[in-house]
Parts: C-alpha cells; structure tokens; sequence
C-alpha cells in the first residue's frame, strides 16, 4: 500500500525518510465511491478520506492513500463514502410507542398526548432513546436533531453512545412529566442548557412544542433566552390544520409563520419542523428571517396532512433538511429511508418526473440538513476541517447493484439496511453491521420489557392494543 | 419438545407409541407470530406451521409443534411468518440497467426502448433475472409475474433457484431482441408456453405489452389463444397520458379499458399492470369481467404518471395485487419497500389517515395478489391445502421493535432486509439471510461486468451515463 514506507524501511535514512514519509492519521477509508457533498458535489472514484482525531483532514483520489499512513484502514472496496445522514427532526423515545395506534383520527390529541401522561418518565426516555440512537447508527444517522421530555436523560445516551445531537427540552403549556406548565419547563430547558452547552458533540436547545400549545410572551422569552445562550430554538410549525385555523382565531386571521413572524421569533436560532401549510408570503418570510425547515415527508403523508412546498422552499433559498419525525409517525428513524418517497411525491406534486433529481434528494439529506441547523461549517459534506461524521453504503448487495448513478442507486435503491459502517465524531460506532459502542441485544430487551408495561397500561385504560 | 415422542422412547410399546406418535412432515415452522391471511385474517401467537413435501399440511398455535416431527424445524422465536410476497408485475432482467436515466422525460420511448434495442440478449436475459431472483428471495417475495423477452430463458432461472412465477413472453409491433413483428412474438410466446405448460412452479404467458403498441386484431388473436391454451395475459393497461391520447384517436375517444372491453378481450385470465387512468366505468368493466389488476405505486409516482384509484378498486371488489413494476422503474423487486408508500400516497390521496389501513396494504400484497393472479385457492394464505410458500420476518431488528400490531410494523417499518427466511414449494431457499440455492456474489459479479458492457454502449451512442 505504502512505497513510501516501504522504502523508509529498506533505505534506513533518516534524511530520505523525511522526504517520503507518510503523515500519520487516526482512520482512513480507500477505495470509496466519495460522494463529498462538496460546493460542486464532486463525487470521486476510488477515493480516500482521512481523519485525524475528529475531523476530516484530506479527501481525494487513490494517491491519497500513499501519503497517510492510518492507525486504522477501512477499504471502502467501491461502496459509497458519504456524509453521515442529518435527521433534523424527531422525538426518538417515543420508539417505546411505535406500531401503537397509527391510524386514529386527531391522533395527537386524542392518542398520543393522554398515553404520554401516563407513560413518560426518566427510566421511558433512557430505554426509549437508546433503541433510537441504535436504530440511527445502524440506518447512517450521524446527527439528529430531537423534541422530548428529560432531555438531560437522552444527552446522557447521546453521550455514551458517540452520536451527535441537537437536544430540545420540550416546554408546552399544560402539565407534562418533567413539568407542571411551561415555565418550568423554560427552568428545566435553562438549566439543562447550561449543563450541556460545552459538550463537544451534543447542542442543548429550546423545545416550545408549537405555536398553538404556547402563549406569545412565552414564545418571545424563549426567543430572547435563546439568543442570550447562543442555542437552537426547536418547534413544529404550519404542521395541522387544527394549528392553523387556531392561530387564525387568535390573531383575527394570520397564518401561523406570519404570526410567529408579528411576534417577533423568527429568526437564524429557530428550526421549524414541518412548515406544511405556508404559502408563497409565509416562505418569504422564512427566507427573510434565515429559518431553518426541517422536512418529514414521511410522517406528513402517513397522518394525510399534505405535502410541505419543498420544491418552492429550496427555488427561493430557503434552508431545508430532511427529518424523520418520531417513530410514532414515520415509522423509521433514519431518512435512509425517506430519500425515495421525498423524490416520488415531489415528482407526483409537480406532475414532472424531473422534478426533485437524486442529486437534490442527497443534498437535502446532507448539507441541506446541515444548513437547516445553521452548521454548514461543521457538518454536511466530506472536506477537509468537517466533523468526521461519515458513512459507508454497500453498493455490492443485490439491490444495490449495478450503480451507474450512486445518487440514484441511493435514493430509489438503498434502504437502511445497506449502511455497512458508521463514523461520528472520527470514532467508528459501527463497522460491517455491528454496533461497537452499544450492546444491541440488551437494548432490545429493555424496550421489549418496557412494551410490556406499555401494553398493560393501554388495556388498563379500556383501549385496545392496536 | 415432544412429549410424546418421549413417552414411546420410554415406555418402548408399540400399542401405546402409535396413540402418541408423532405424525412425519418435511418442515416446521414453531413459535412464529403467524400472519395467516386467512378469510379472517386470523393472528396466532407462539404459532405453527407444518410444511410436507411443498404443501402446507397444518397452521395451529403451540400445541400443533407437538403432534408433528419434522425433518427440520426453524424456531421463529416470536418473529413474523406470513405468506411469501407476491409481486404481480415486473421486468425482472432489467436489473442490469437499473440506475441509468432515471429522470428522463418519457423515458419509455426515449431511452428505454433504444437501449433494449441495443442490448437485450438471451445473455442478458439470463444475467439480470438471476440477478432479479436474488433480489426477490433476499426481500420476501416467492412468486412474481414477469413480463419480458426471451423468457425461456428467465424460466432456466426460476426453475433452477426455486422460485414460482408467472412468465409472460412480450408480444410488440415493433423489432425486438426476440422477434422482428407481432406474429413472431406470438409464435414465440406459443412455443415457450408449450414447453412450460406443466412445470411445477412456472405459469407462462403471453405478454402483450400494452393496447397502443398491439394491433386489435392480435390482442383479439393473443385472448383467444390464451383461453384455449388455458394460459394467462399480462399487458400495461392504462398506464400513461399519452396511451389514453392514442387509443382515443384511434376509437374516437374511447378509455383504454372501454376499448379492450369493446374488442373482447377482457376476462378473467388477464393481469392488467397500472391502471391509473381508470375512471367508474373502466372499474365496473374490469369488475364485470373478472380482470386482475397490479397496482405499481412506487412506480406510478417516481415516473410522475399519477396514482391508480385502488381505494375504489377495493370498495367494488376488483381483484388487486401489488406489483414493483421493473428496475429501471421502481427500483427495488421486493413489495416489502412497497408497503409503506401503498399507505402513505392512499392516505395522503384520500385525506384521510384512517384510509388503507396496514392490513389492507398487507392483505394486497398476499392474498389480493394472489387473487390478481386468479390463483388465490393456491396461493395468498397460511391455510392447510395451500403451497409452503412462507417468509420469516424479523422482529428483533431495531427498526422492528417494539411490535404492538405485526401489520403496522412490517407496513410502516419494515424493509426487505428483514425477511429472515424465504421458503417456496416447501424448499428453503434462504435461511437467515443466507441464500442455498444460488451463489450470491458469482450472480452480482456477472451482473457488474455486464454493466461494464452497458456503461461502453450507452457512451458510445454519445450520451451520458447518468
């Protein structure tokens, strides 16, 4: 691999040593077919990445590979080198909830919010959140971006595990497990704020639930603390009709974004998780105040509530990522497998099958998401002085094969499954399928046990199982 | 796990050993959530299924494991046992250029059919269904209808791996790899569906491939034979804008169903593939006349065509299945990554969350397909009588956990990678992912050096690979 090396051996020269030498690296990938995501989305054969401690620090051809010399070596062997995926948008405990009534009417209200009273505690959102963290890892998350309750709690998974994470406390104005109304849960948000805020993989953030389930002068205080900390605020928004003609009644006939614009909490902090009822003035608006979209196609088209205009947000520069939702409404955690069904419903809404090209897909999915959390400068593409978040995607499994557009093969062809390793923060957290830094039998098992009393609880209210 | 077995070890009298014994099979499935898809959908936990040469012989719940000694036992350990896939409409051989082209508008006429003028071959045949069979089995699917040239070739293929289809020879006006005209075609479809007229697991066909690219005279030709031959048709029908503009210049503004009623060649051994552009009276005649229809929704929406009516295909009890349709448009050939996008695009149609609600989607993809094929008292269920054609689906995969409602979980999370085991006629064909009747990477390895060829092709007719 090395002549470099080889010949430092055979000459014993210092001096000609010091010409050939190799740099020393902590990792390497050879061989890939290198989707960099890069300014010009160059993609390289038989390319090489190499990372030093956490970051990128050289992506290019197979020459590459001669002048570094790795502690570790993962021959990509062909398959595709990429970006670790974004998911900007879920709730990831509520994995404990999955396959639980996905069809009721006004399920939020009438579902999910009387089942989380009964059911949301410390020991829900630990159990809850490290079958999520798994579930990404093995589906090429790298970063995701959550909305929950004991968000100290989830850090803690998010910390053991390795993954990257923007963490929102949830802060709604009715009692809820880790709060009585919102102001405790702006103290709750603050002080789990400041506890997390130097973590070196994890973004502590604001988590109002929505316009609708919070009063204005909230709204505007979390925006102004927001601000003041230097951290993300996180909300659903123009998500239901339900919200939309509440807003309306409340403001004598505004559009949720043009409220929130009014209100003044627009702004560069705030990612906006849906953004499915907004017209062409709304988006102006999100343009103007430099919003971040986080898109759920699939949980949007699973509970009917429409499609988010995607194709005129990313025309007007709007900034758009790809997120799953929760796994009560998607059902999956990485958007591995959401890049098809973006691209198909894109293509049905506009009546032009080329609308919404592969291309655009994996851009979304990538930098898209990382602009969306307002770091492009860290995340979202393989070059030099990026985060090592990177992963790697069978190309030689039978779905996969043959590959004479990578961006096609993984946005019509690849599932979840076809993610063979997965790198965060230059630490391999999966390699050949096998989680390094997570027992996967034990965390099942804790979920499966924790259904149990899940299960109990909803026969225990005269519901059905179902 | 036989108590009677040890009683007669123990015991070692005849007389009272024959009250007790065990009765022989080939197979047992044990411990499985077993989805039978019978007339009542019924769901046995901790469930049986006992396969004897390549018939299923008993579906129970605990107790049937120890009335039966089978030959070999696979324990499902709680996972999901249901009736293989059926994939009702596809282009198995076109694996080999899944990828290339995909946005090309009309890309039928503008880019398939120039590159299969070029490159369609018996070696190409070959190479993509092998290739298309490997795909099917690792993602579920254990009978699928195929609909291309050269298909003595494709039924080689399926014969040797194990598989059940249903192979359709095409039948066009227009030169192609196997037929300079129409009548060819029908000669050829005569001599393939003489030859596999008694094979065991291969159904042949004639494949007309769709009323604009067909002469009346030779549909009206290709039904006739068909109901003498005791054989199915396959055809696209009502698929695109621009066959509904054709056949309404050609009958001064008849629907394409309305045309092929009125020439008589609707009935009851016809699988229409699409049927988009369908309205009420299109559905009352494929009623009437007792037509299959596969539903292609991934497809239909990738390729901007629209989405079939298959709500009220279902209401009128029209008999639907689902189908992948081909590589080149889909692009995976299991219906497992199909299920979710049934729902979501149904749902999302209608308005309604509660509208084709998992076990529908299910049900189409089993039972509904089988009726499509008009071979639902062979096939569809886990019923005694019926072909031991049965996957194991896993429930442990973290994507899968936890599993409140089995239909939610395989509709909404599950993907072709969690099938465990495929079994068709009573024969394993995988086992834990593990396929035993073809070598998996001699098949992907013939495919990506006929890929090479196709790269050197398409470059040489002066476009893109892309």
């Amino acid at each position: 691999m090395s002549l470099s090396r080889s010949v430092c051996v055979v000459t014993l020269l210092a001096a000609a040593c010091s010409v050939y030498a190799a740099t020393p690296a902590d990792l390497m990938i050879t061989d890939g077919t290198v989707l960099t995501m890069n300014p010009e989305n160059k993609v390289i054969e038989h390319g090489t990445v190499v990372i030093n401690a956490n970051k990128i620090i050289a992506v290019g051809g197979p020459e590459l590979a001669e002048k570094y010399q790795a502690k570790k070596i993962l021959n990509a062997e062909g398959d595709i080198v990429m970006p670790g995926l974004i998911n900007t948008h879920t709730h990831g405990s509520m994995t404990v909830f999955r396959s639980l009534g996905d069809d009721v009417p006004d399920r939020l209200h009438r579902y999910i919010f009387p089942l989380e009273n009964k059911l949301v505690s410390r020991d829900m959102v630990r159990i809850g959140a490290n079958l999520a963290n798994i579930e990404m890892i093995k589906g090429g998350v790298t970063t995701y971006v959550d909305m929950y309750y004991f968000e100290d709690e989830v850090a803690k998974t998010v910390d053991k595990i390795g993954l990257r994470a923007v963490l929102g406390e949830t802060i709604i104005n009715f009692p809820v497990a880790d709060a009585q109304n919102a102001d405790e849960g702006i103290a709750y948000a603050v002080r789990f704020i400041k506890e997390y805020k130097n973590h070196p993989r994890i973004t502590p953030a604001f988590a109002p639930h929505a316009p609708y389930t919070n009063s204005t002068e909230n709204l505007q205080k979390i925006a102004a603390l927001s601000l003041e900390l230097d951290v993300p605020v996180i909300t659903h928004l123009a998500e239901t009709d339900r919200e939309k003609e509440e807003i309306a009644k409340r403001t004598g006939g505004k559009s949720p974004v043009q409220y929130m614009a009014d209100i003044g909490v627009l702004n560069h902090k705030l990612l906006a998780a849906h953004v499915i009822m907004a017209d062409d003035n709304d988006l102006a608006l999100l343009k103007q105040y430099d919003v971040g979209v986080a898109h759920n196609i699939s949980a949007n088209t699973k509970s009917a509530k429409g499609v988010a205009p995607v194709t005129a947000m990313l025309e007007k520069g709007i900034r758009v990522g790809l997120g799953t939702d929760g796994p009560m409404s998607s059902n999956t955690l990485t958007t591995m497998n959401e890049l098809g069904l973006v691209g198909k419903i894109h293509k049905l809404e506009t009546k032009n099958r080329a609308a919404m090209p592969p291309l655009t897909v994996v851009e979304m999915a990538t930098m898209g998401s990382a602009r969306a959390l307002h770091m492009e400068d860290k995340l979202g593409s393989l070059e030099p002085g990026k985060f090592a978040d990177i992963i790697v995607v069978d190309t030689k499994a039978p779905n996969m094969v043959p590959m004479y557009n990578a961006f096609a093969a993984l946005v019509y062809g690849a599932n979840g499954a076809n993610v063979r390793h997965t790198i965060v923060d230059g630490t391999i957290l999966m390699e050949d399928r096998k989680l390094l830094t997570a027992d996967e039998a034990s965390v099942i098992k804790d979920a499966q046990i924790f259904a149990g009393k899940v299960r109990e609880t909803v026969l225990a209210s005269g519901e059905e199982v179902k």
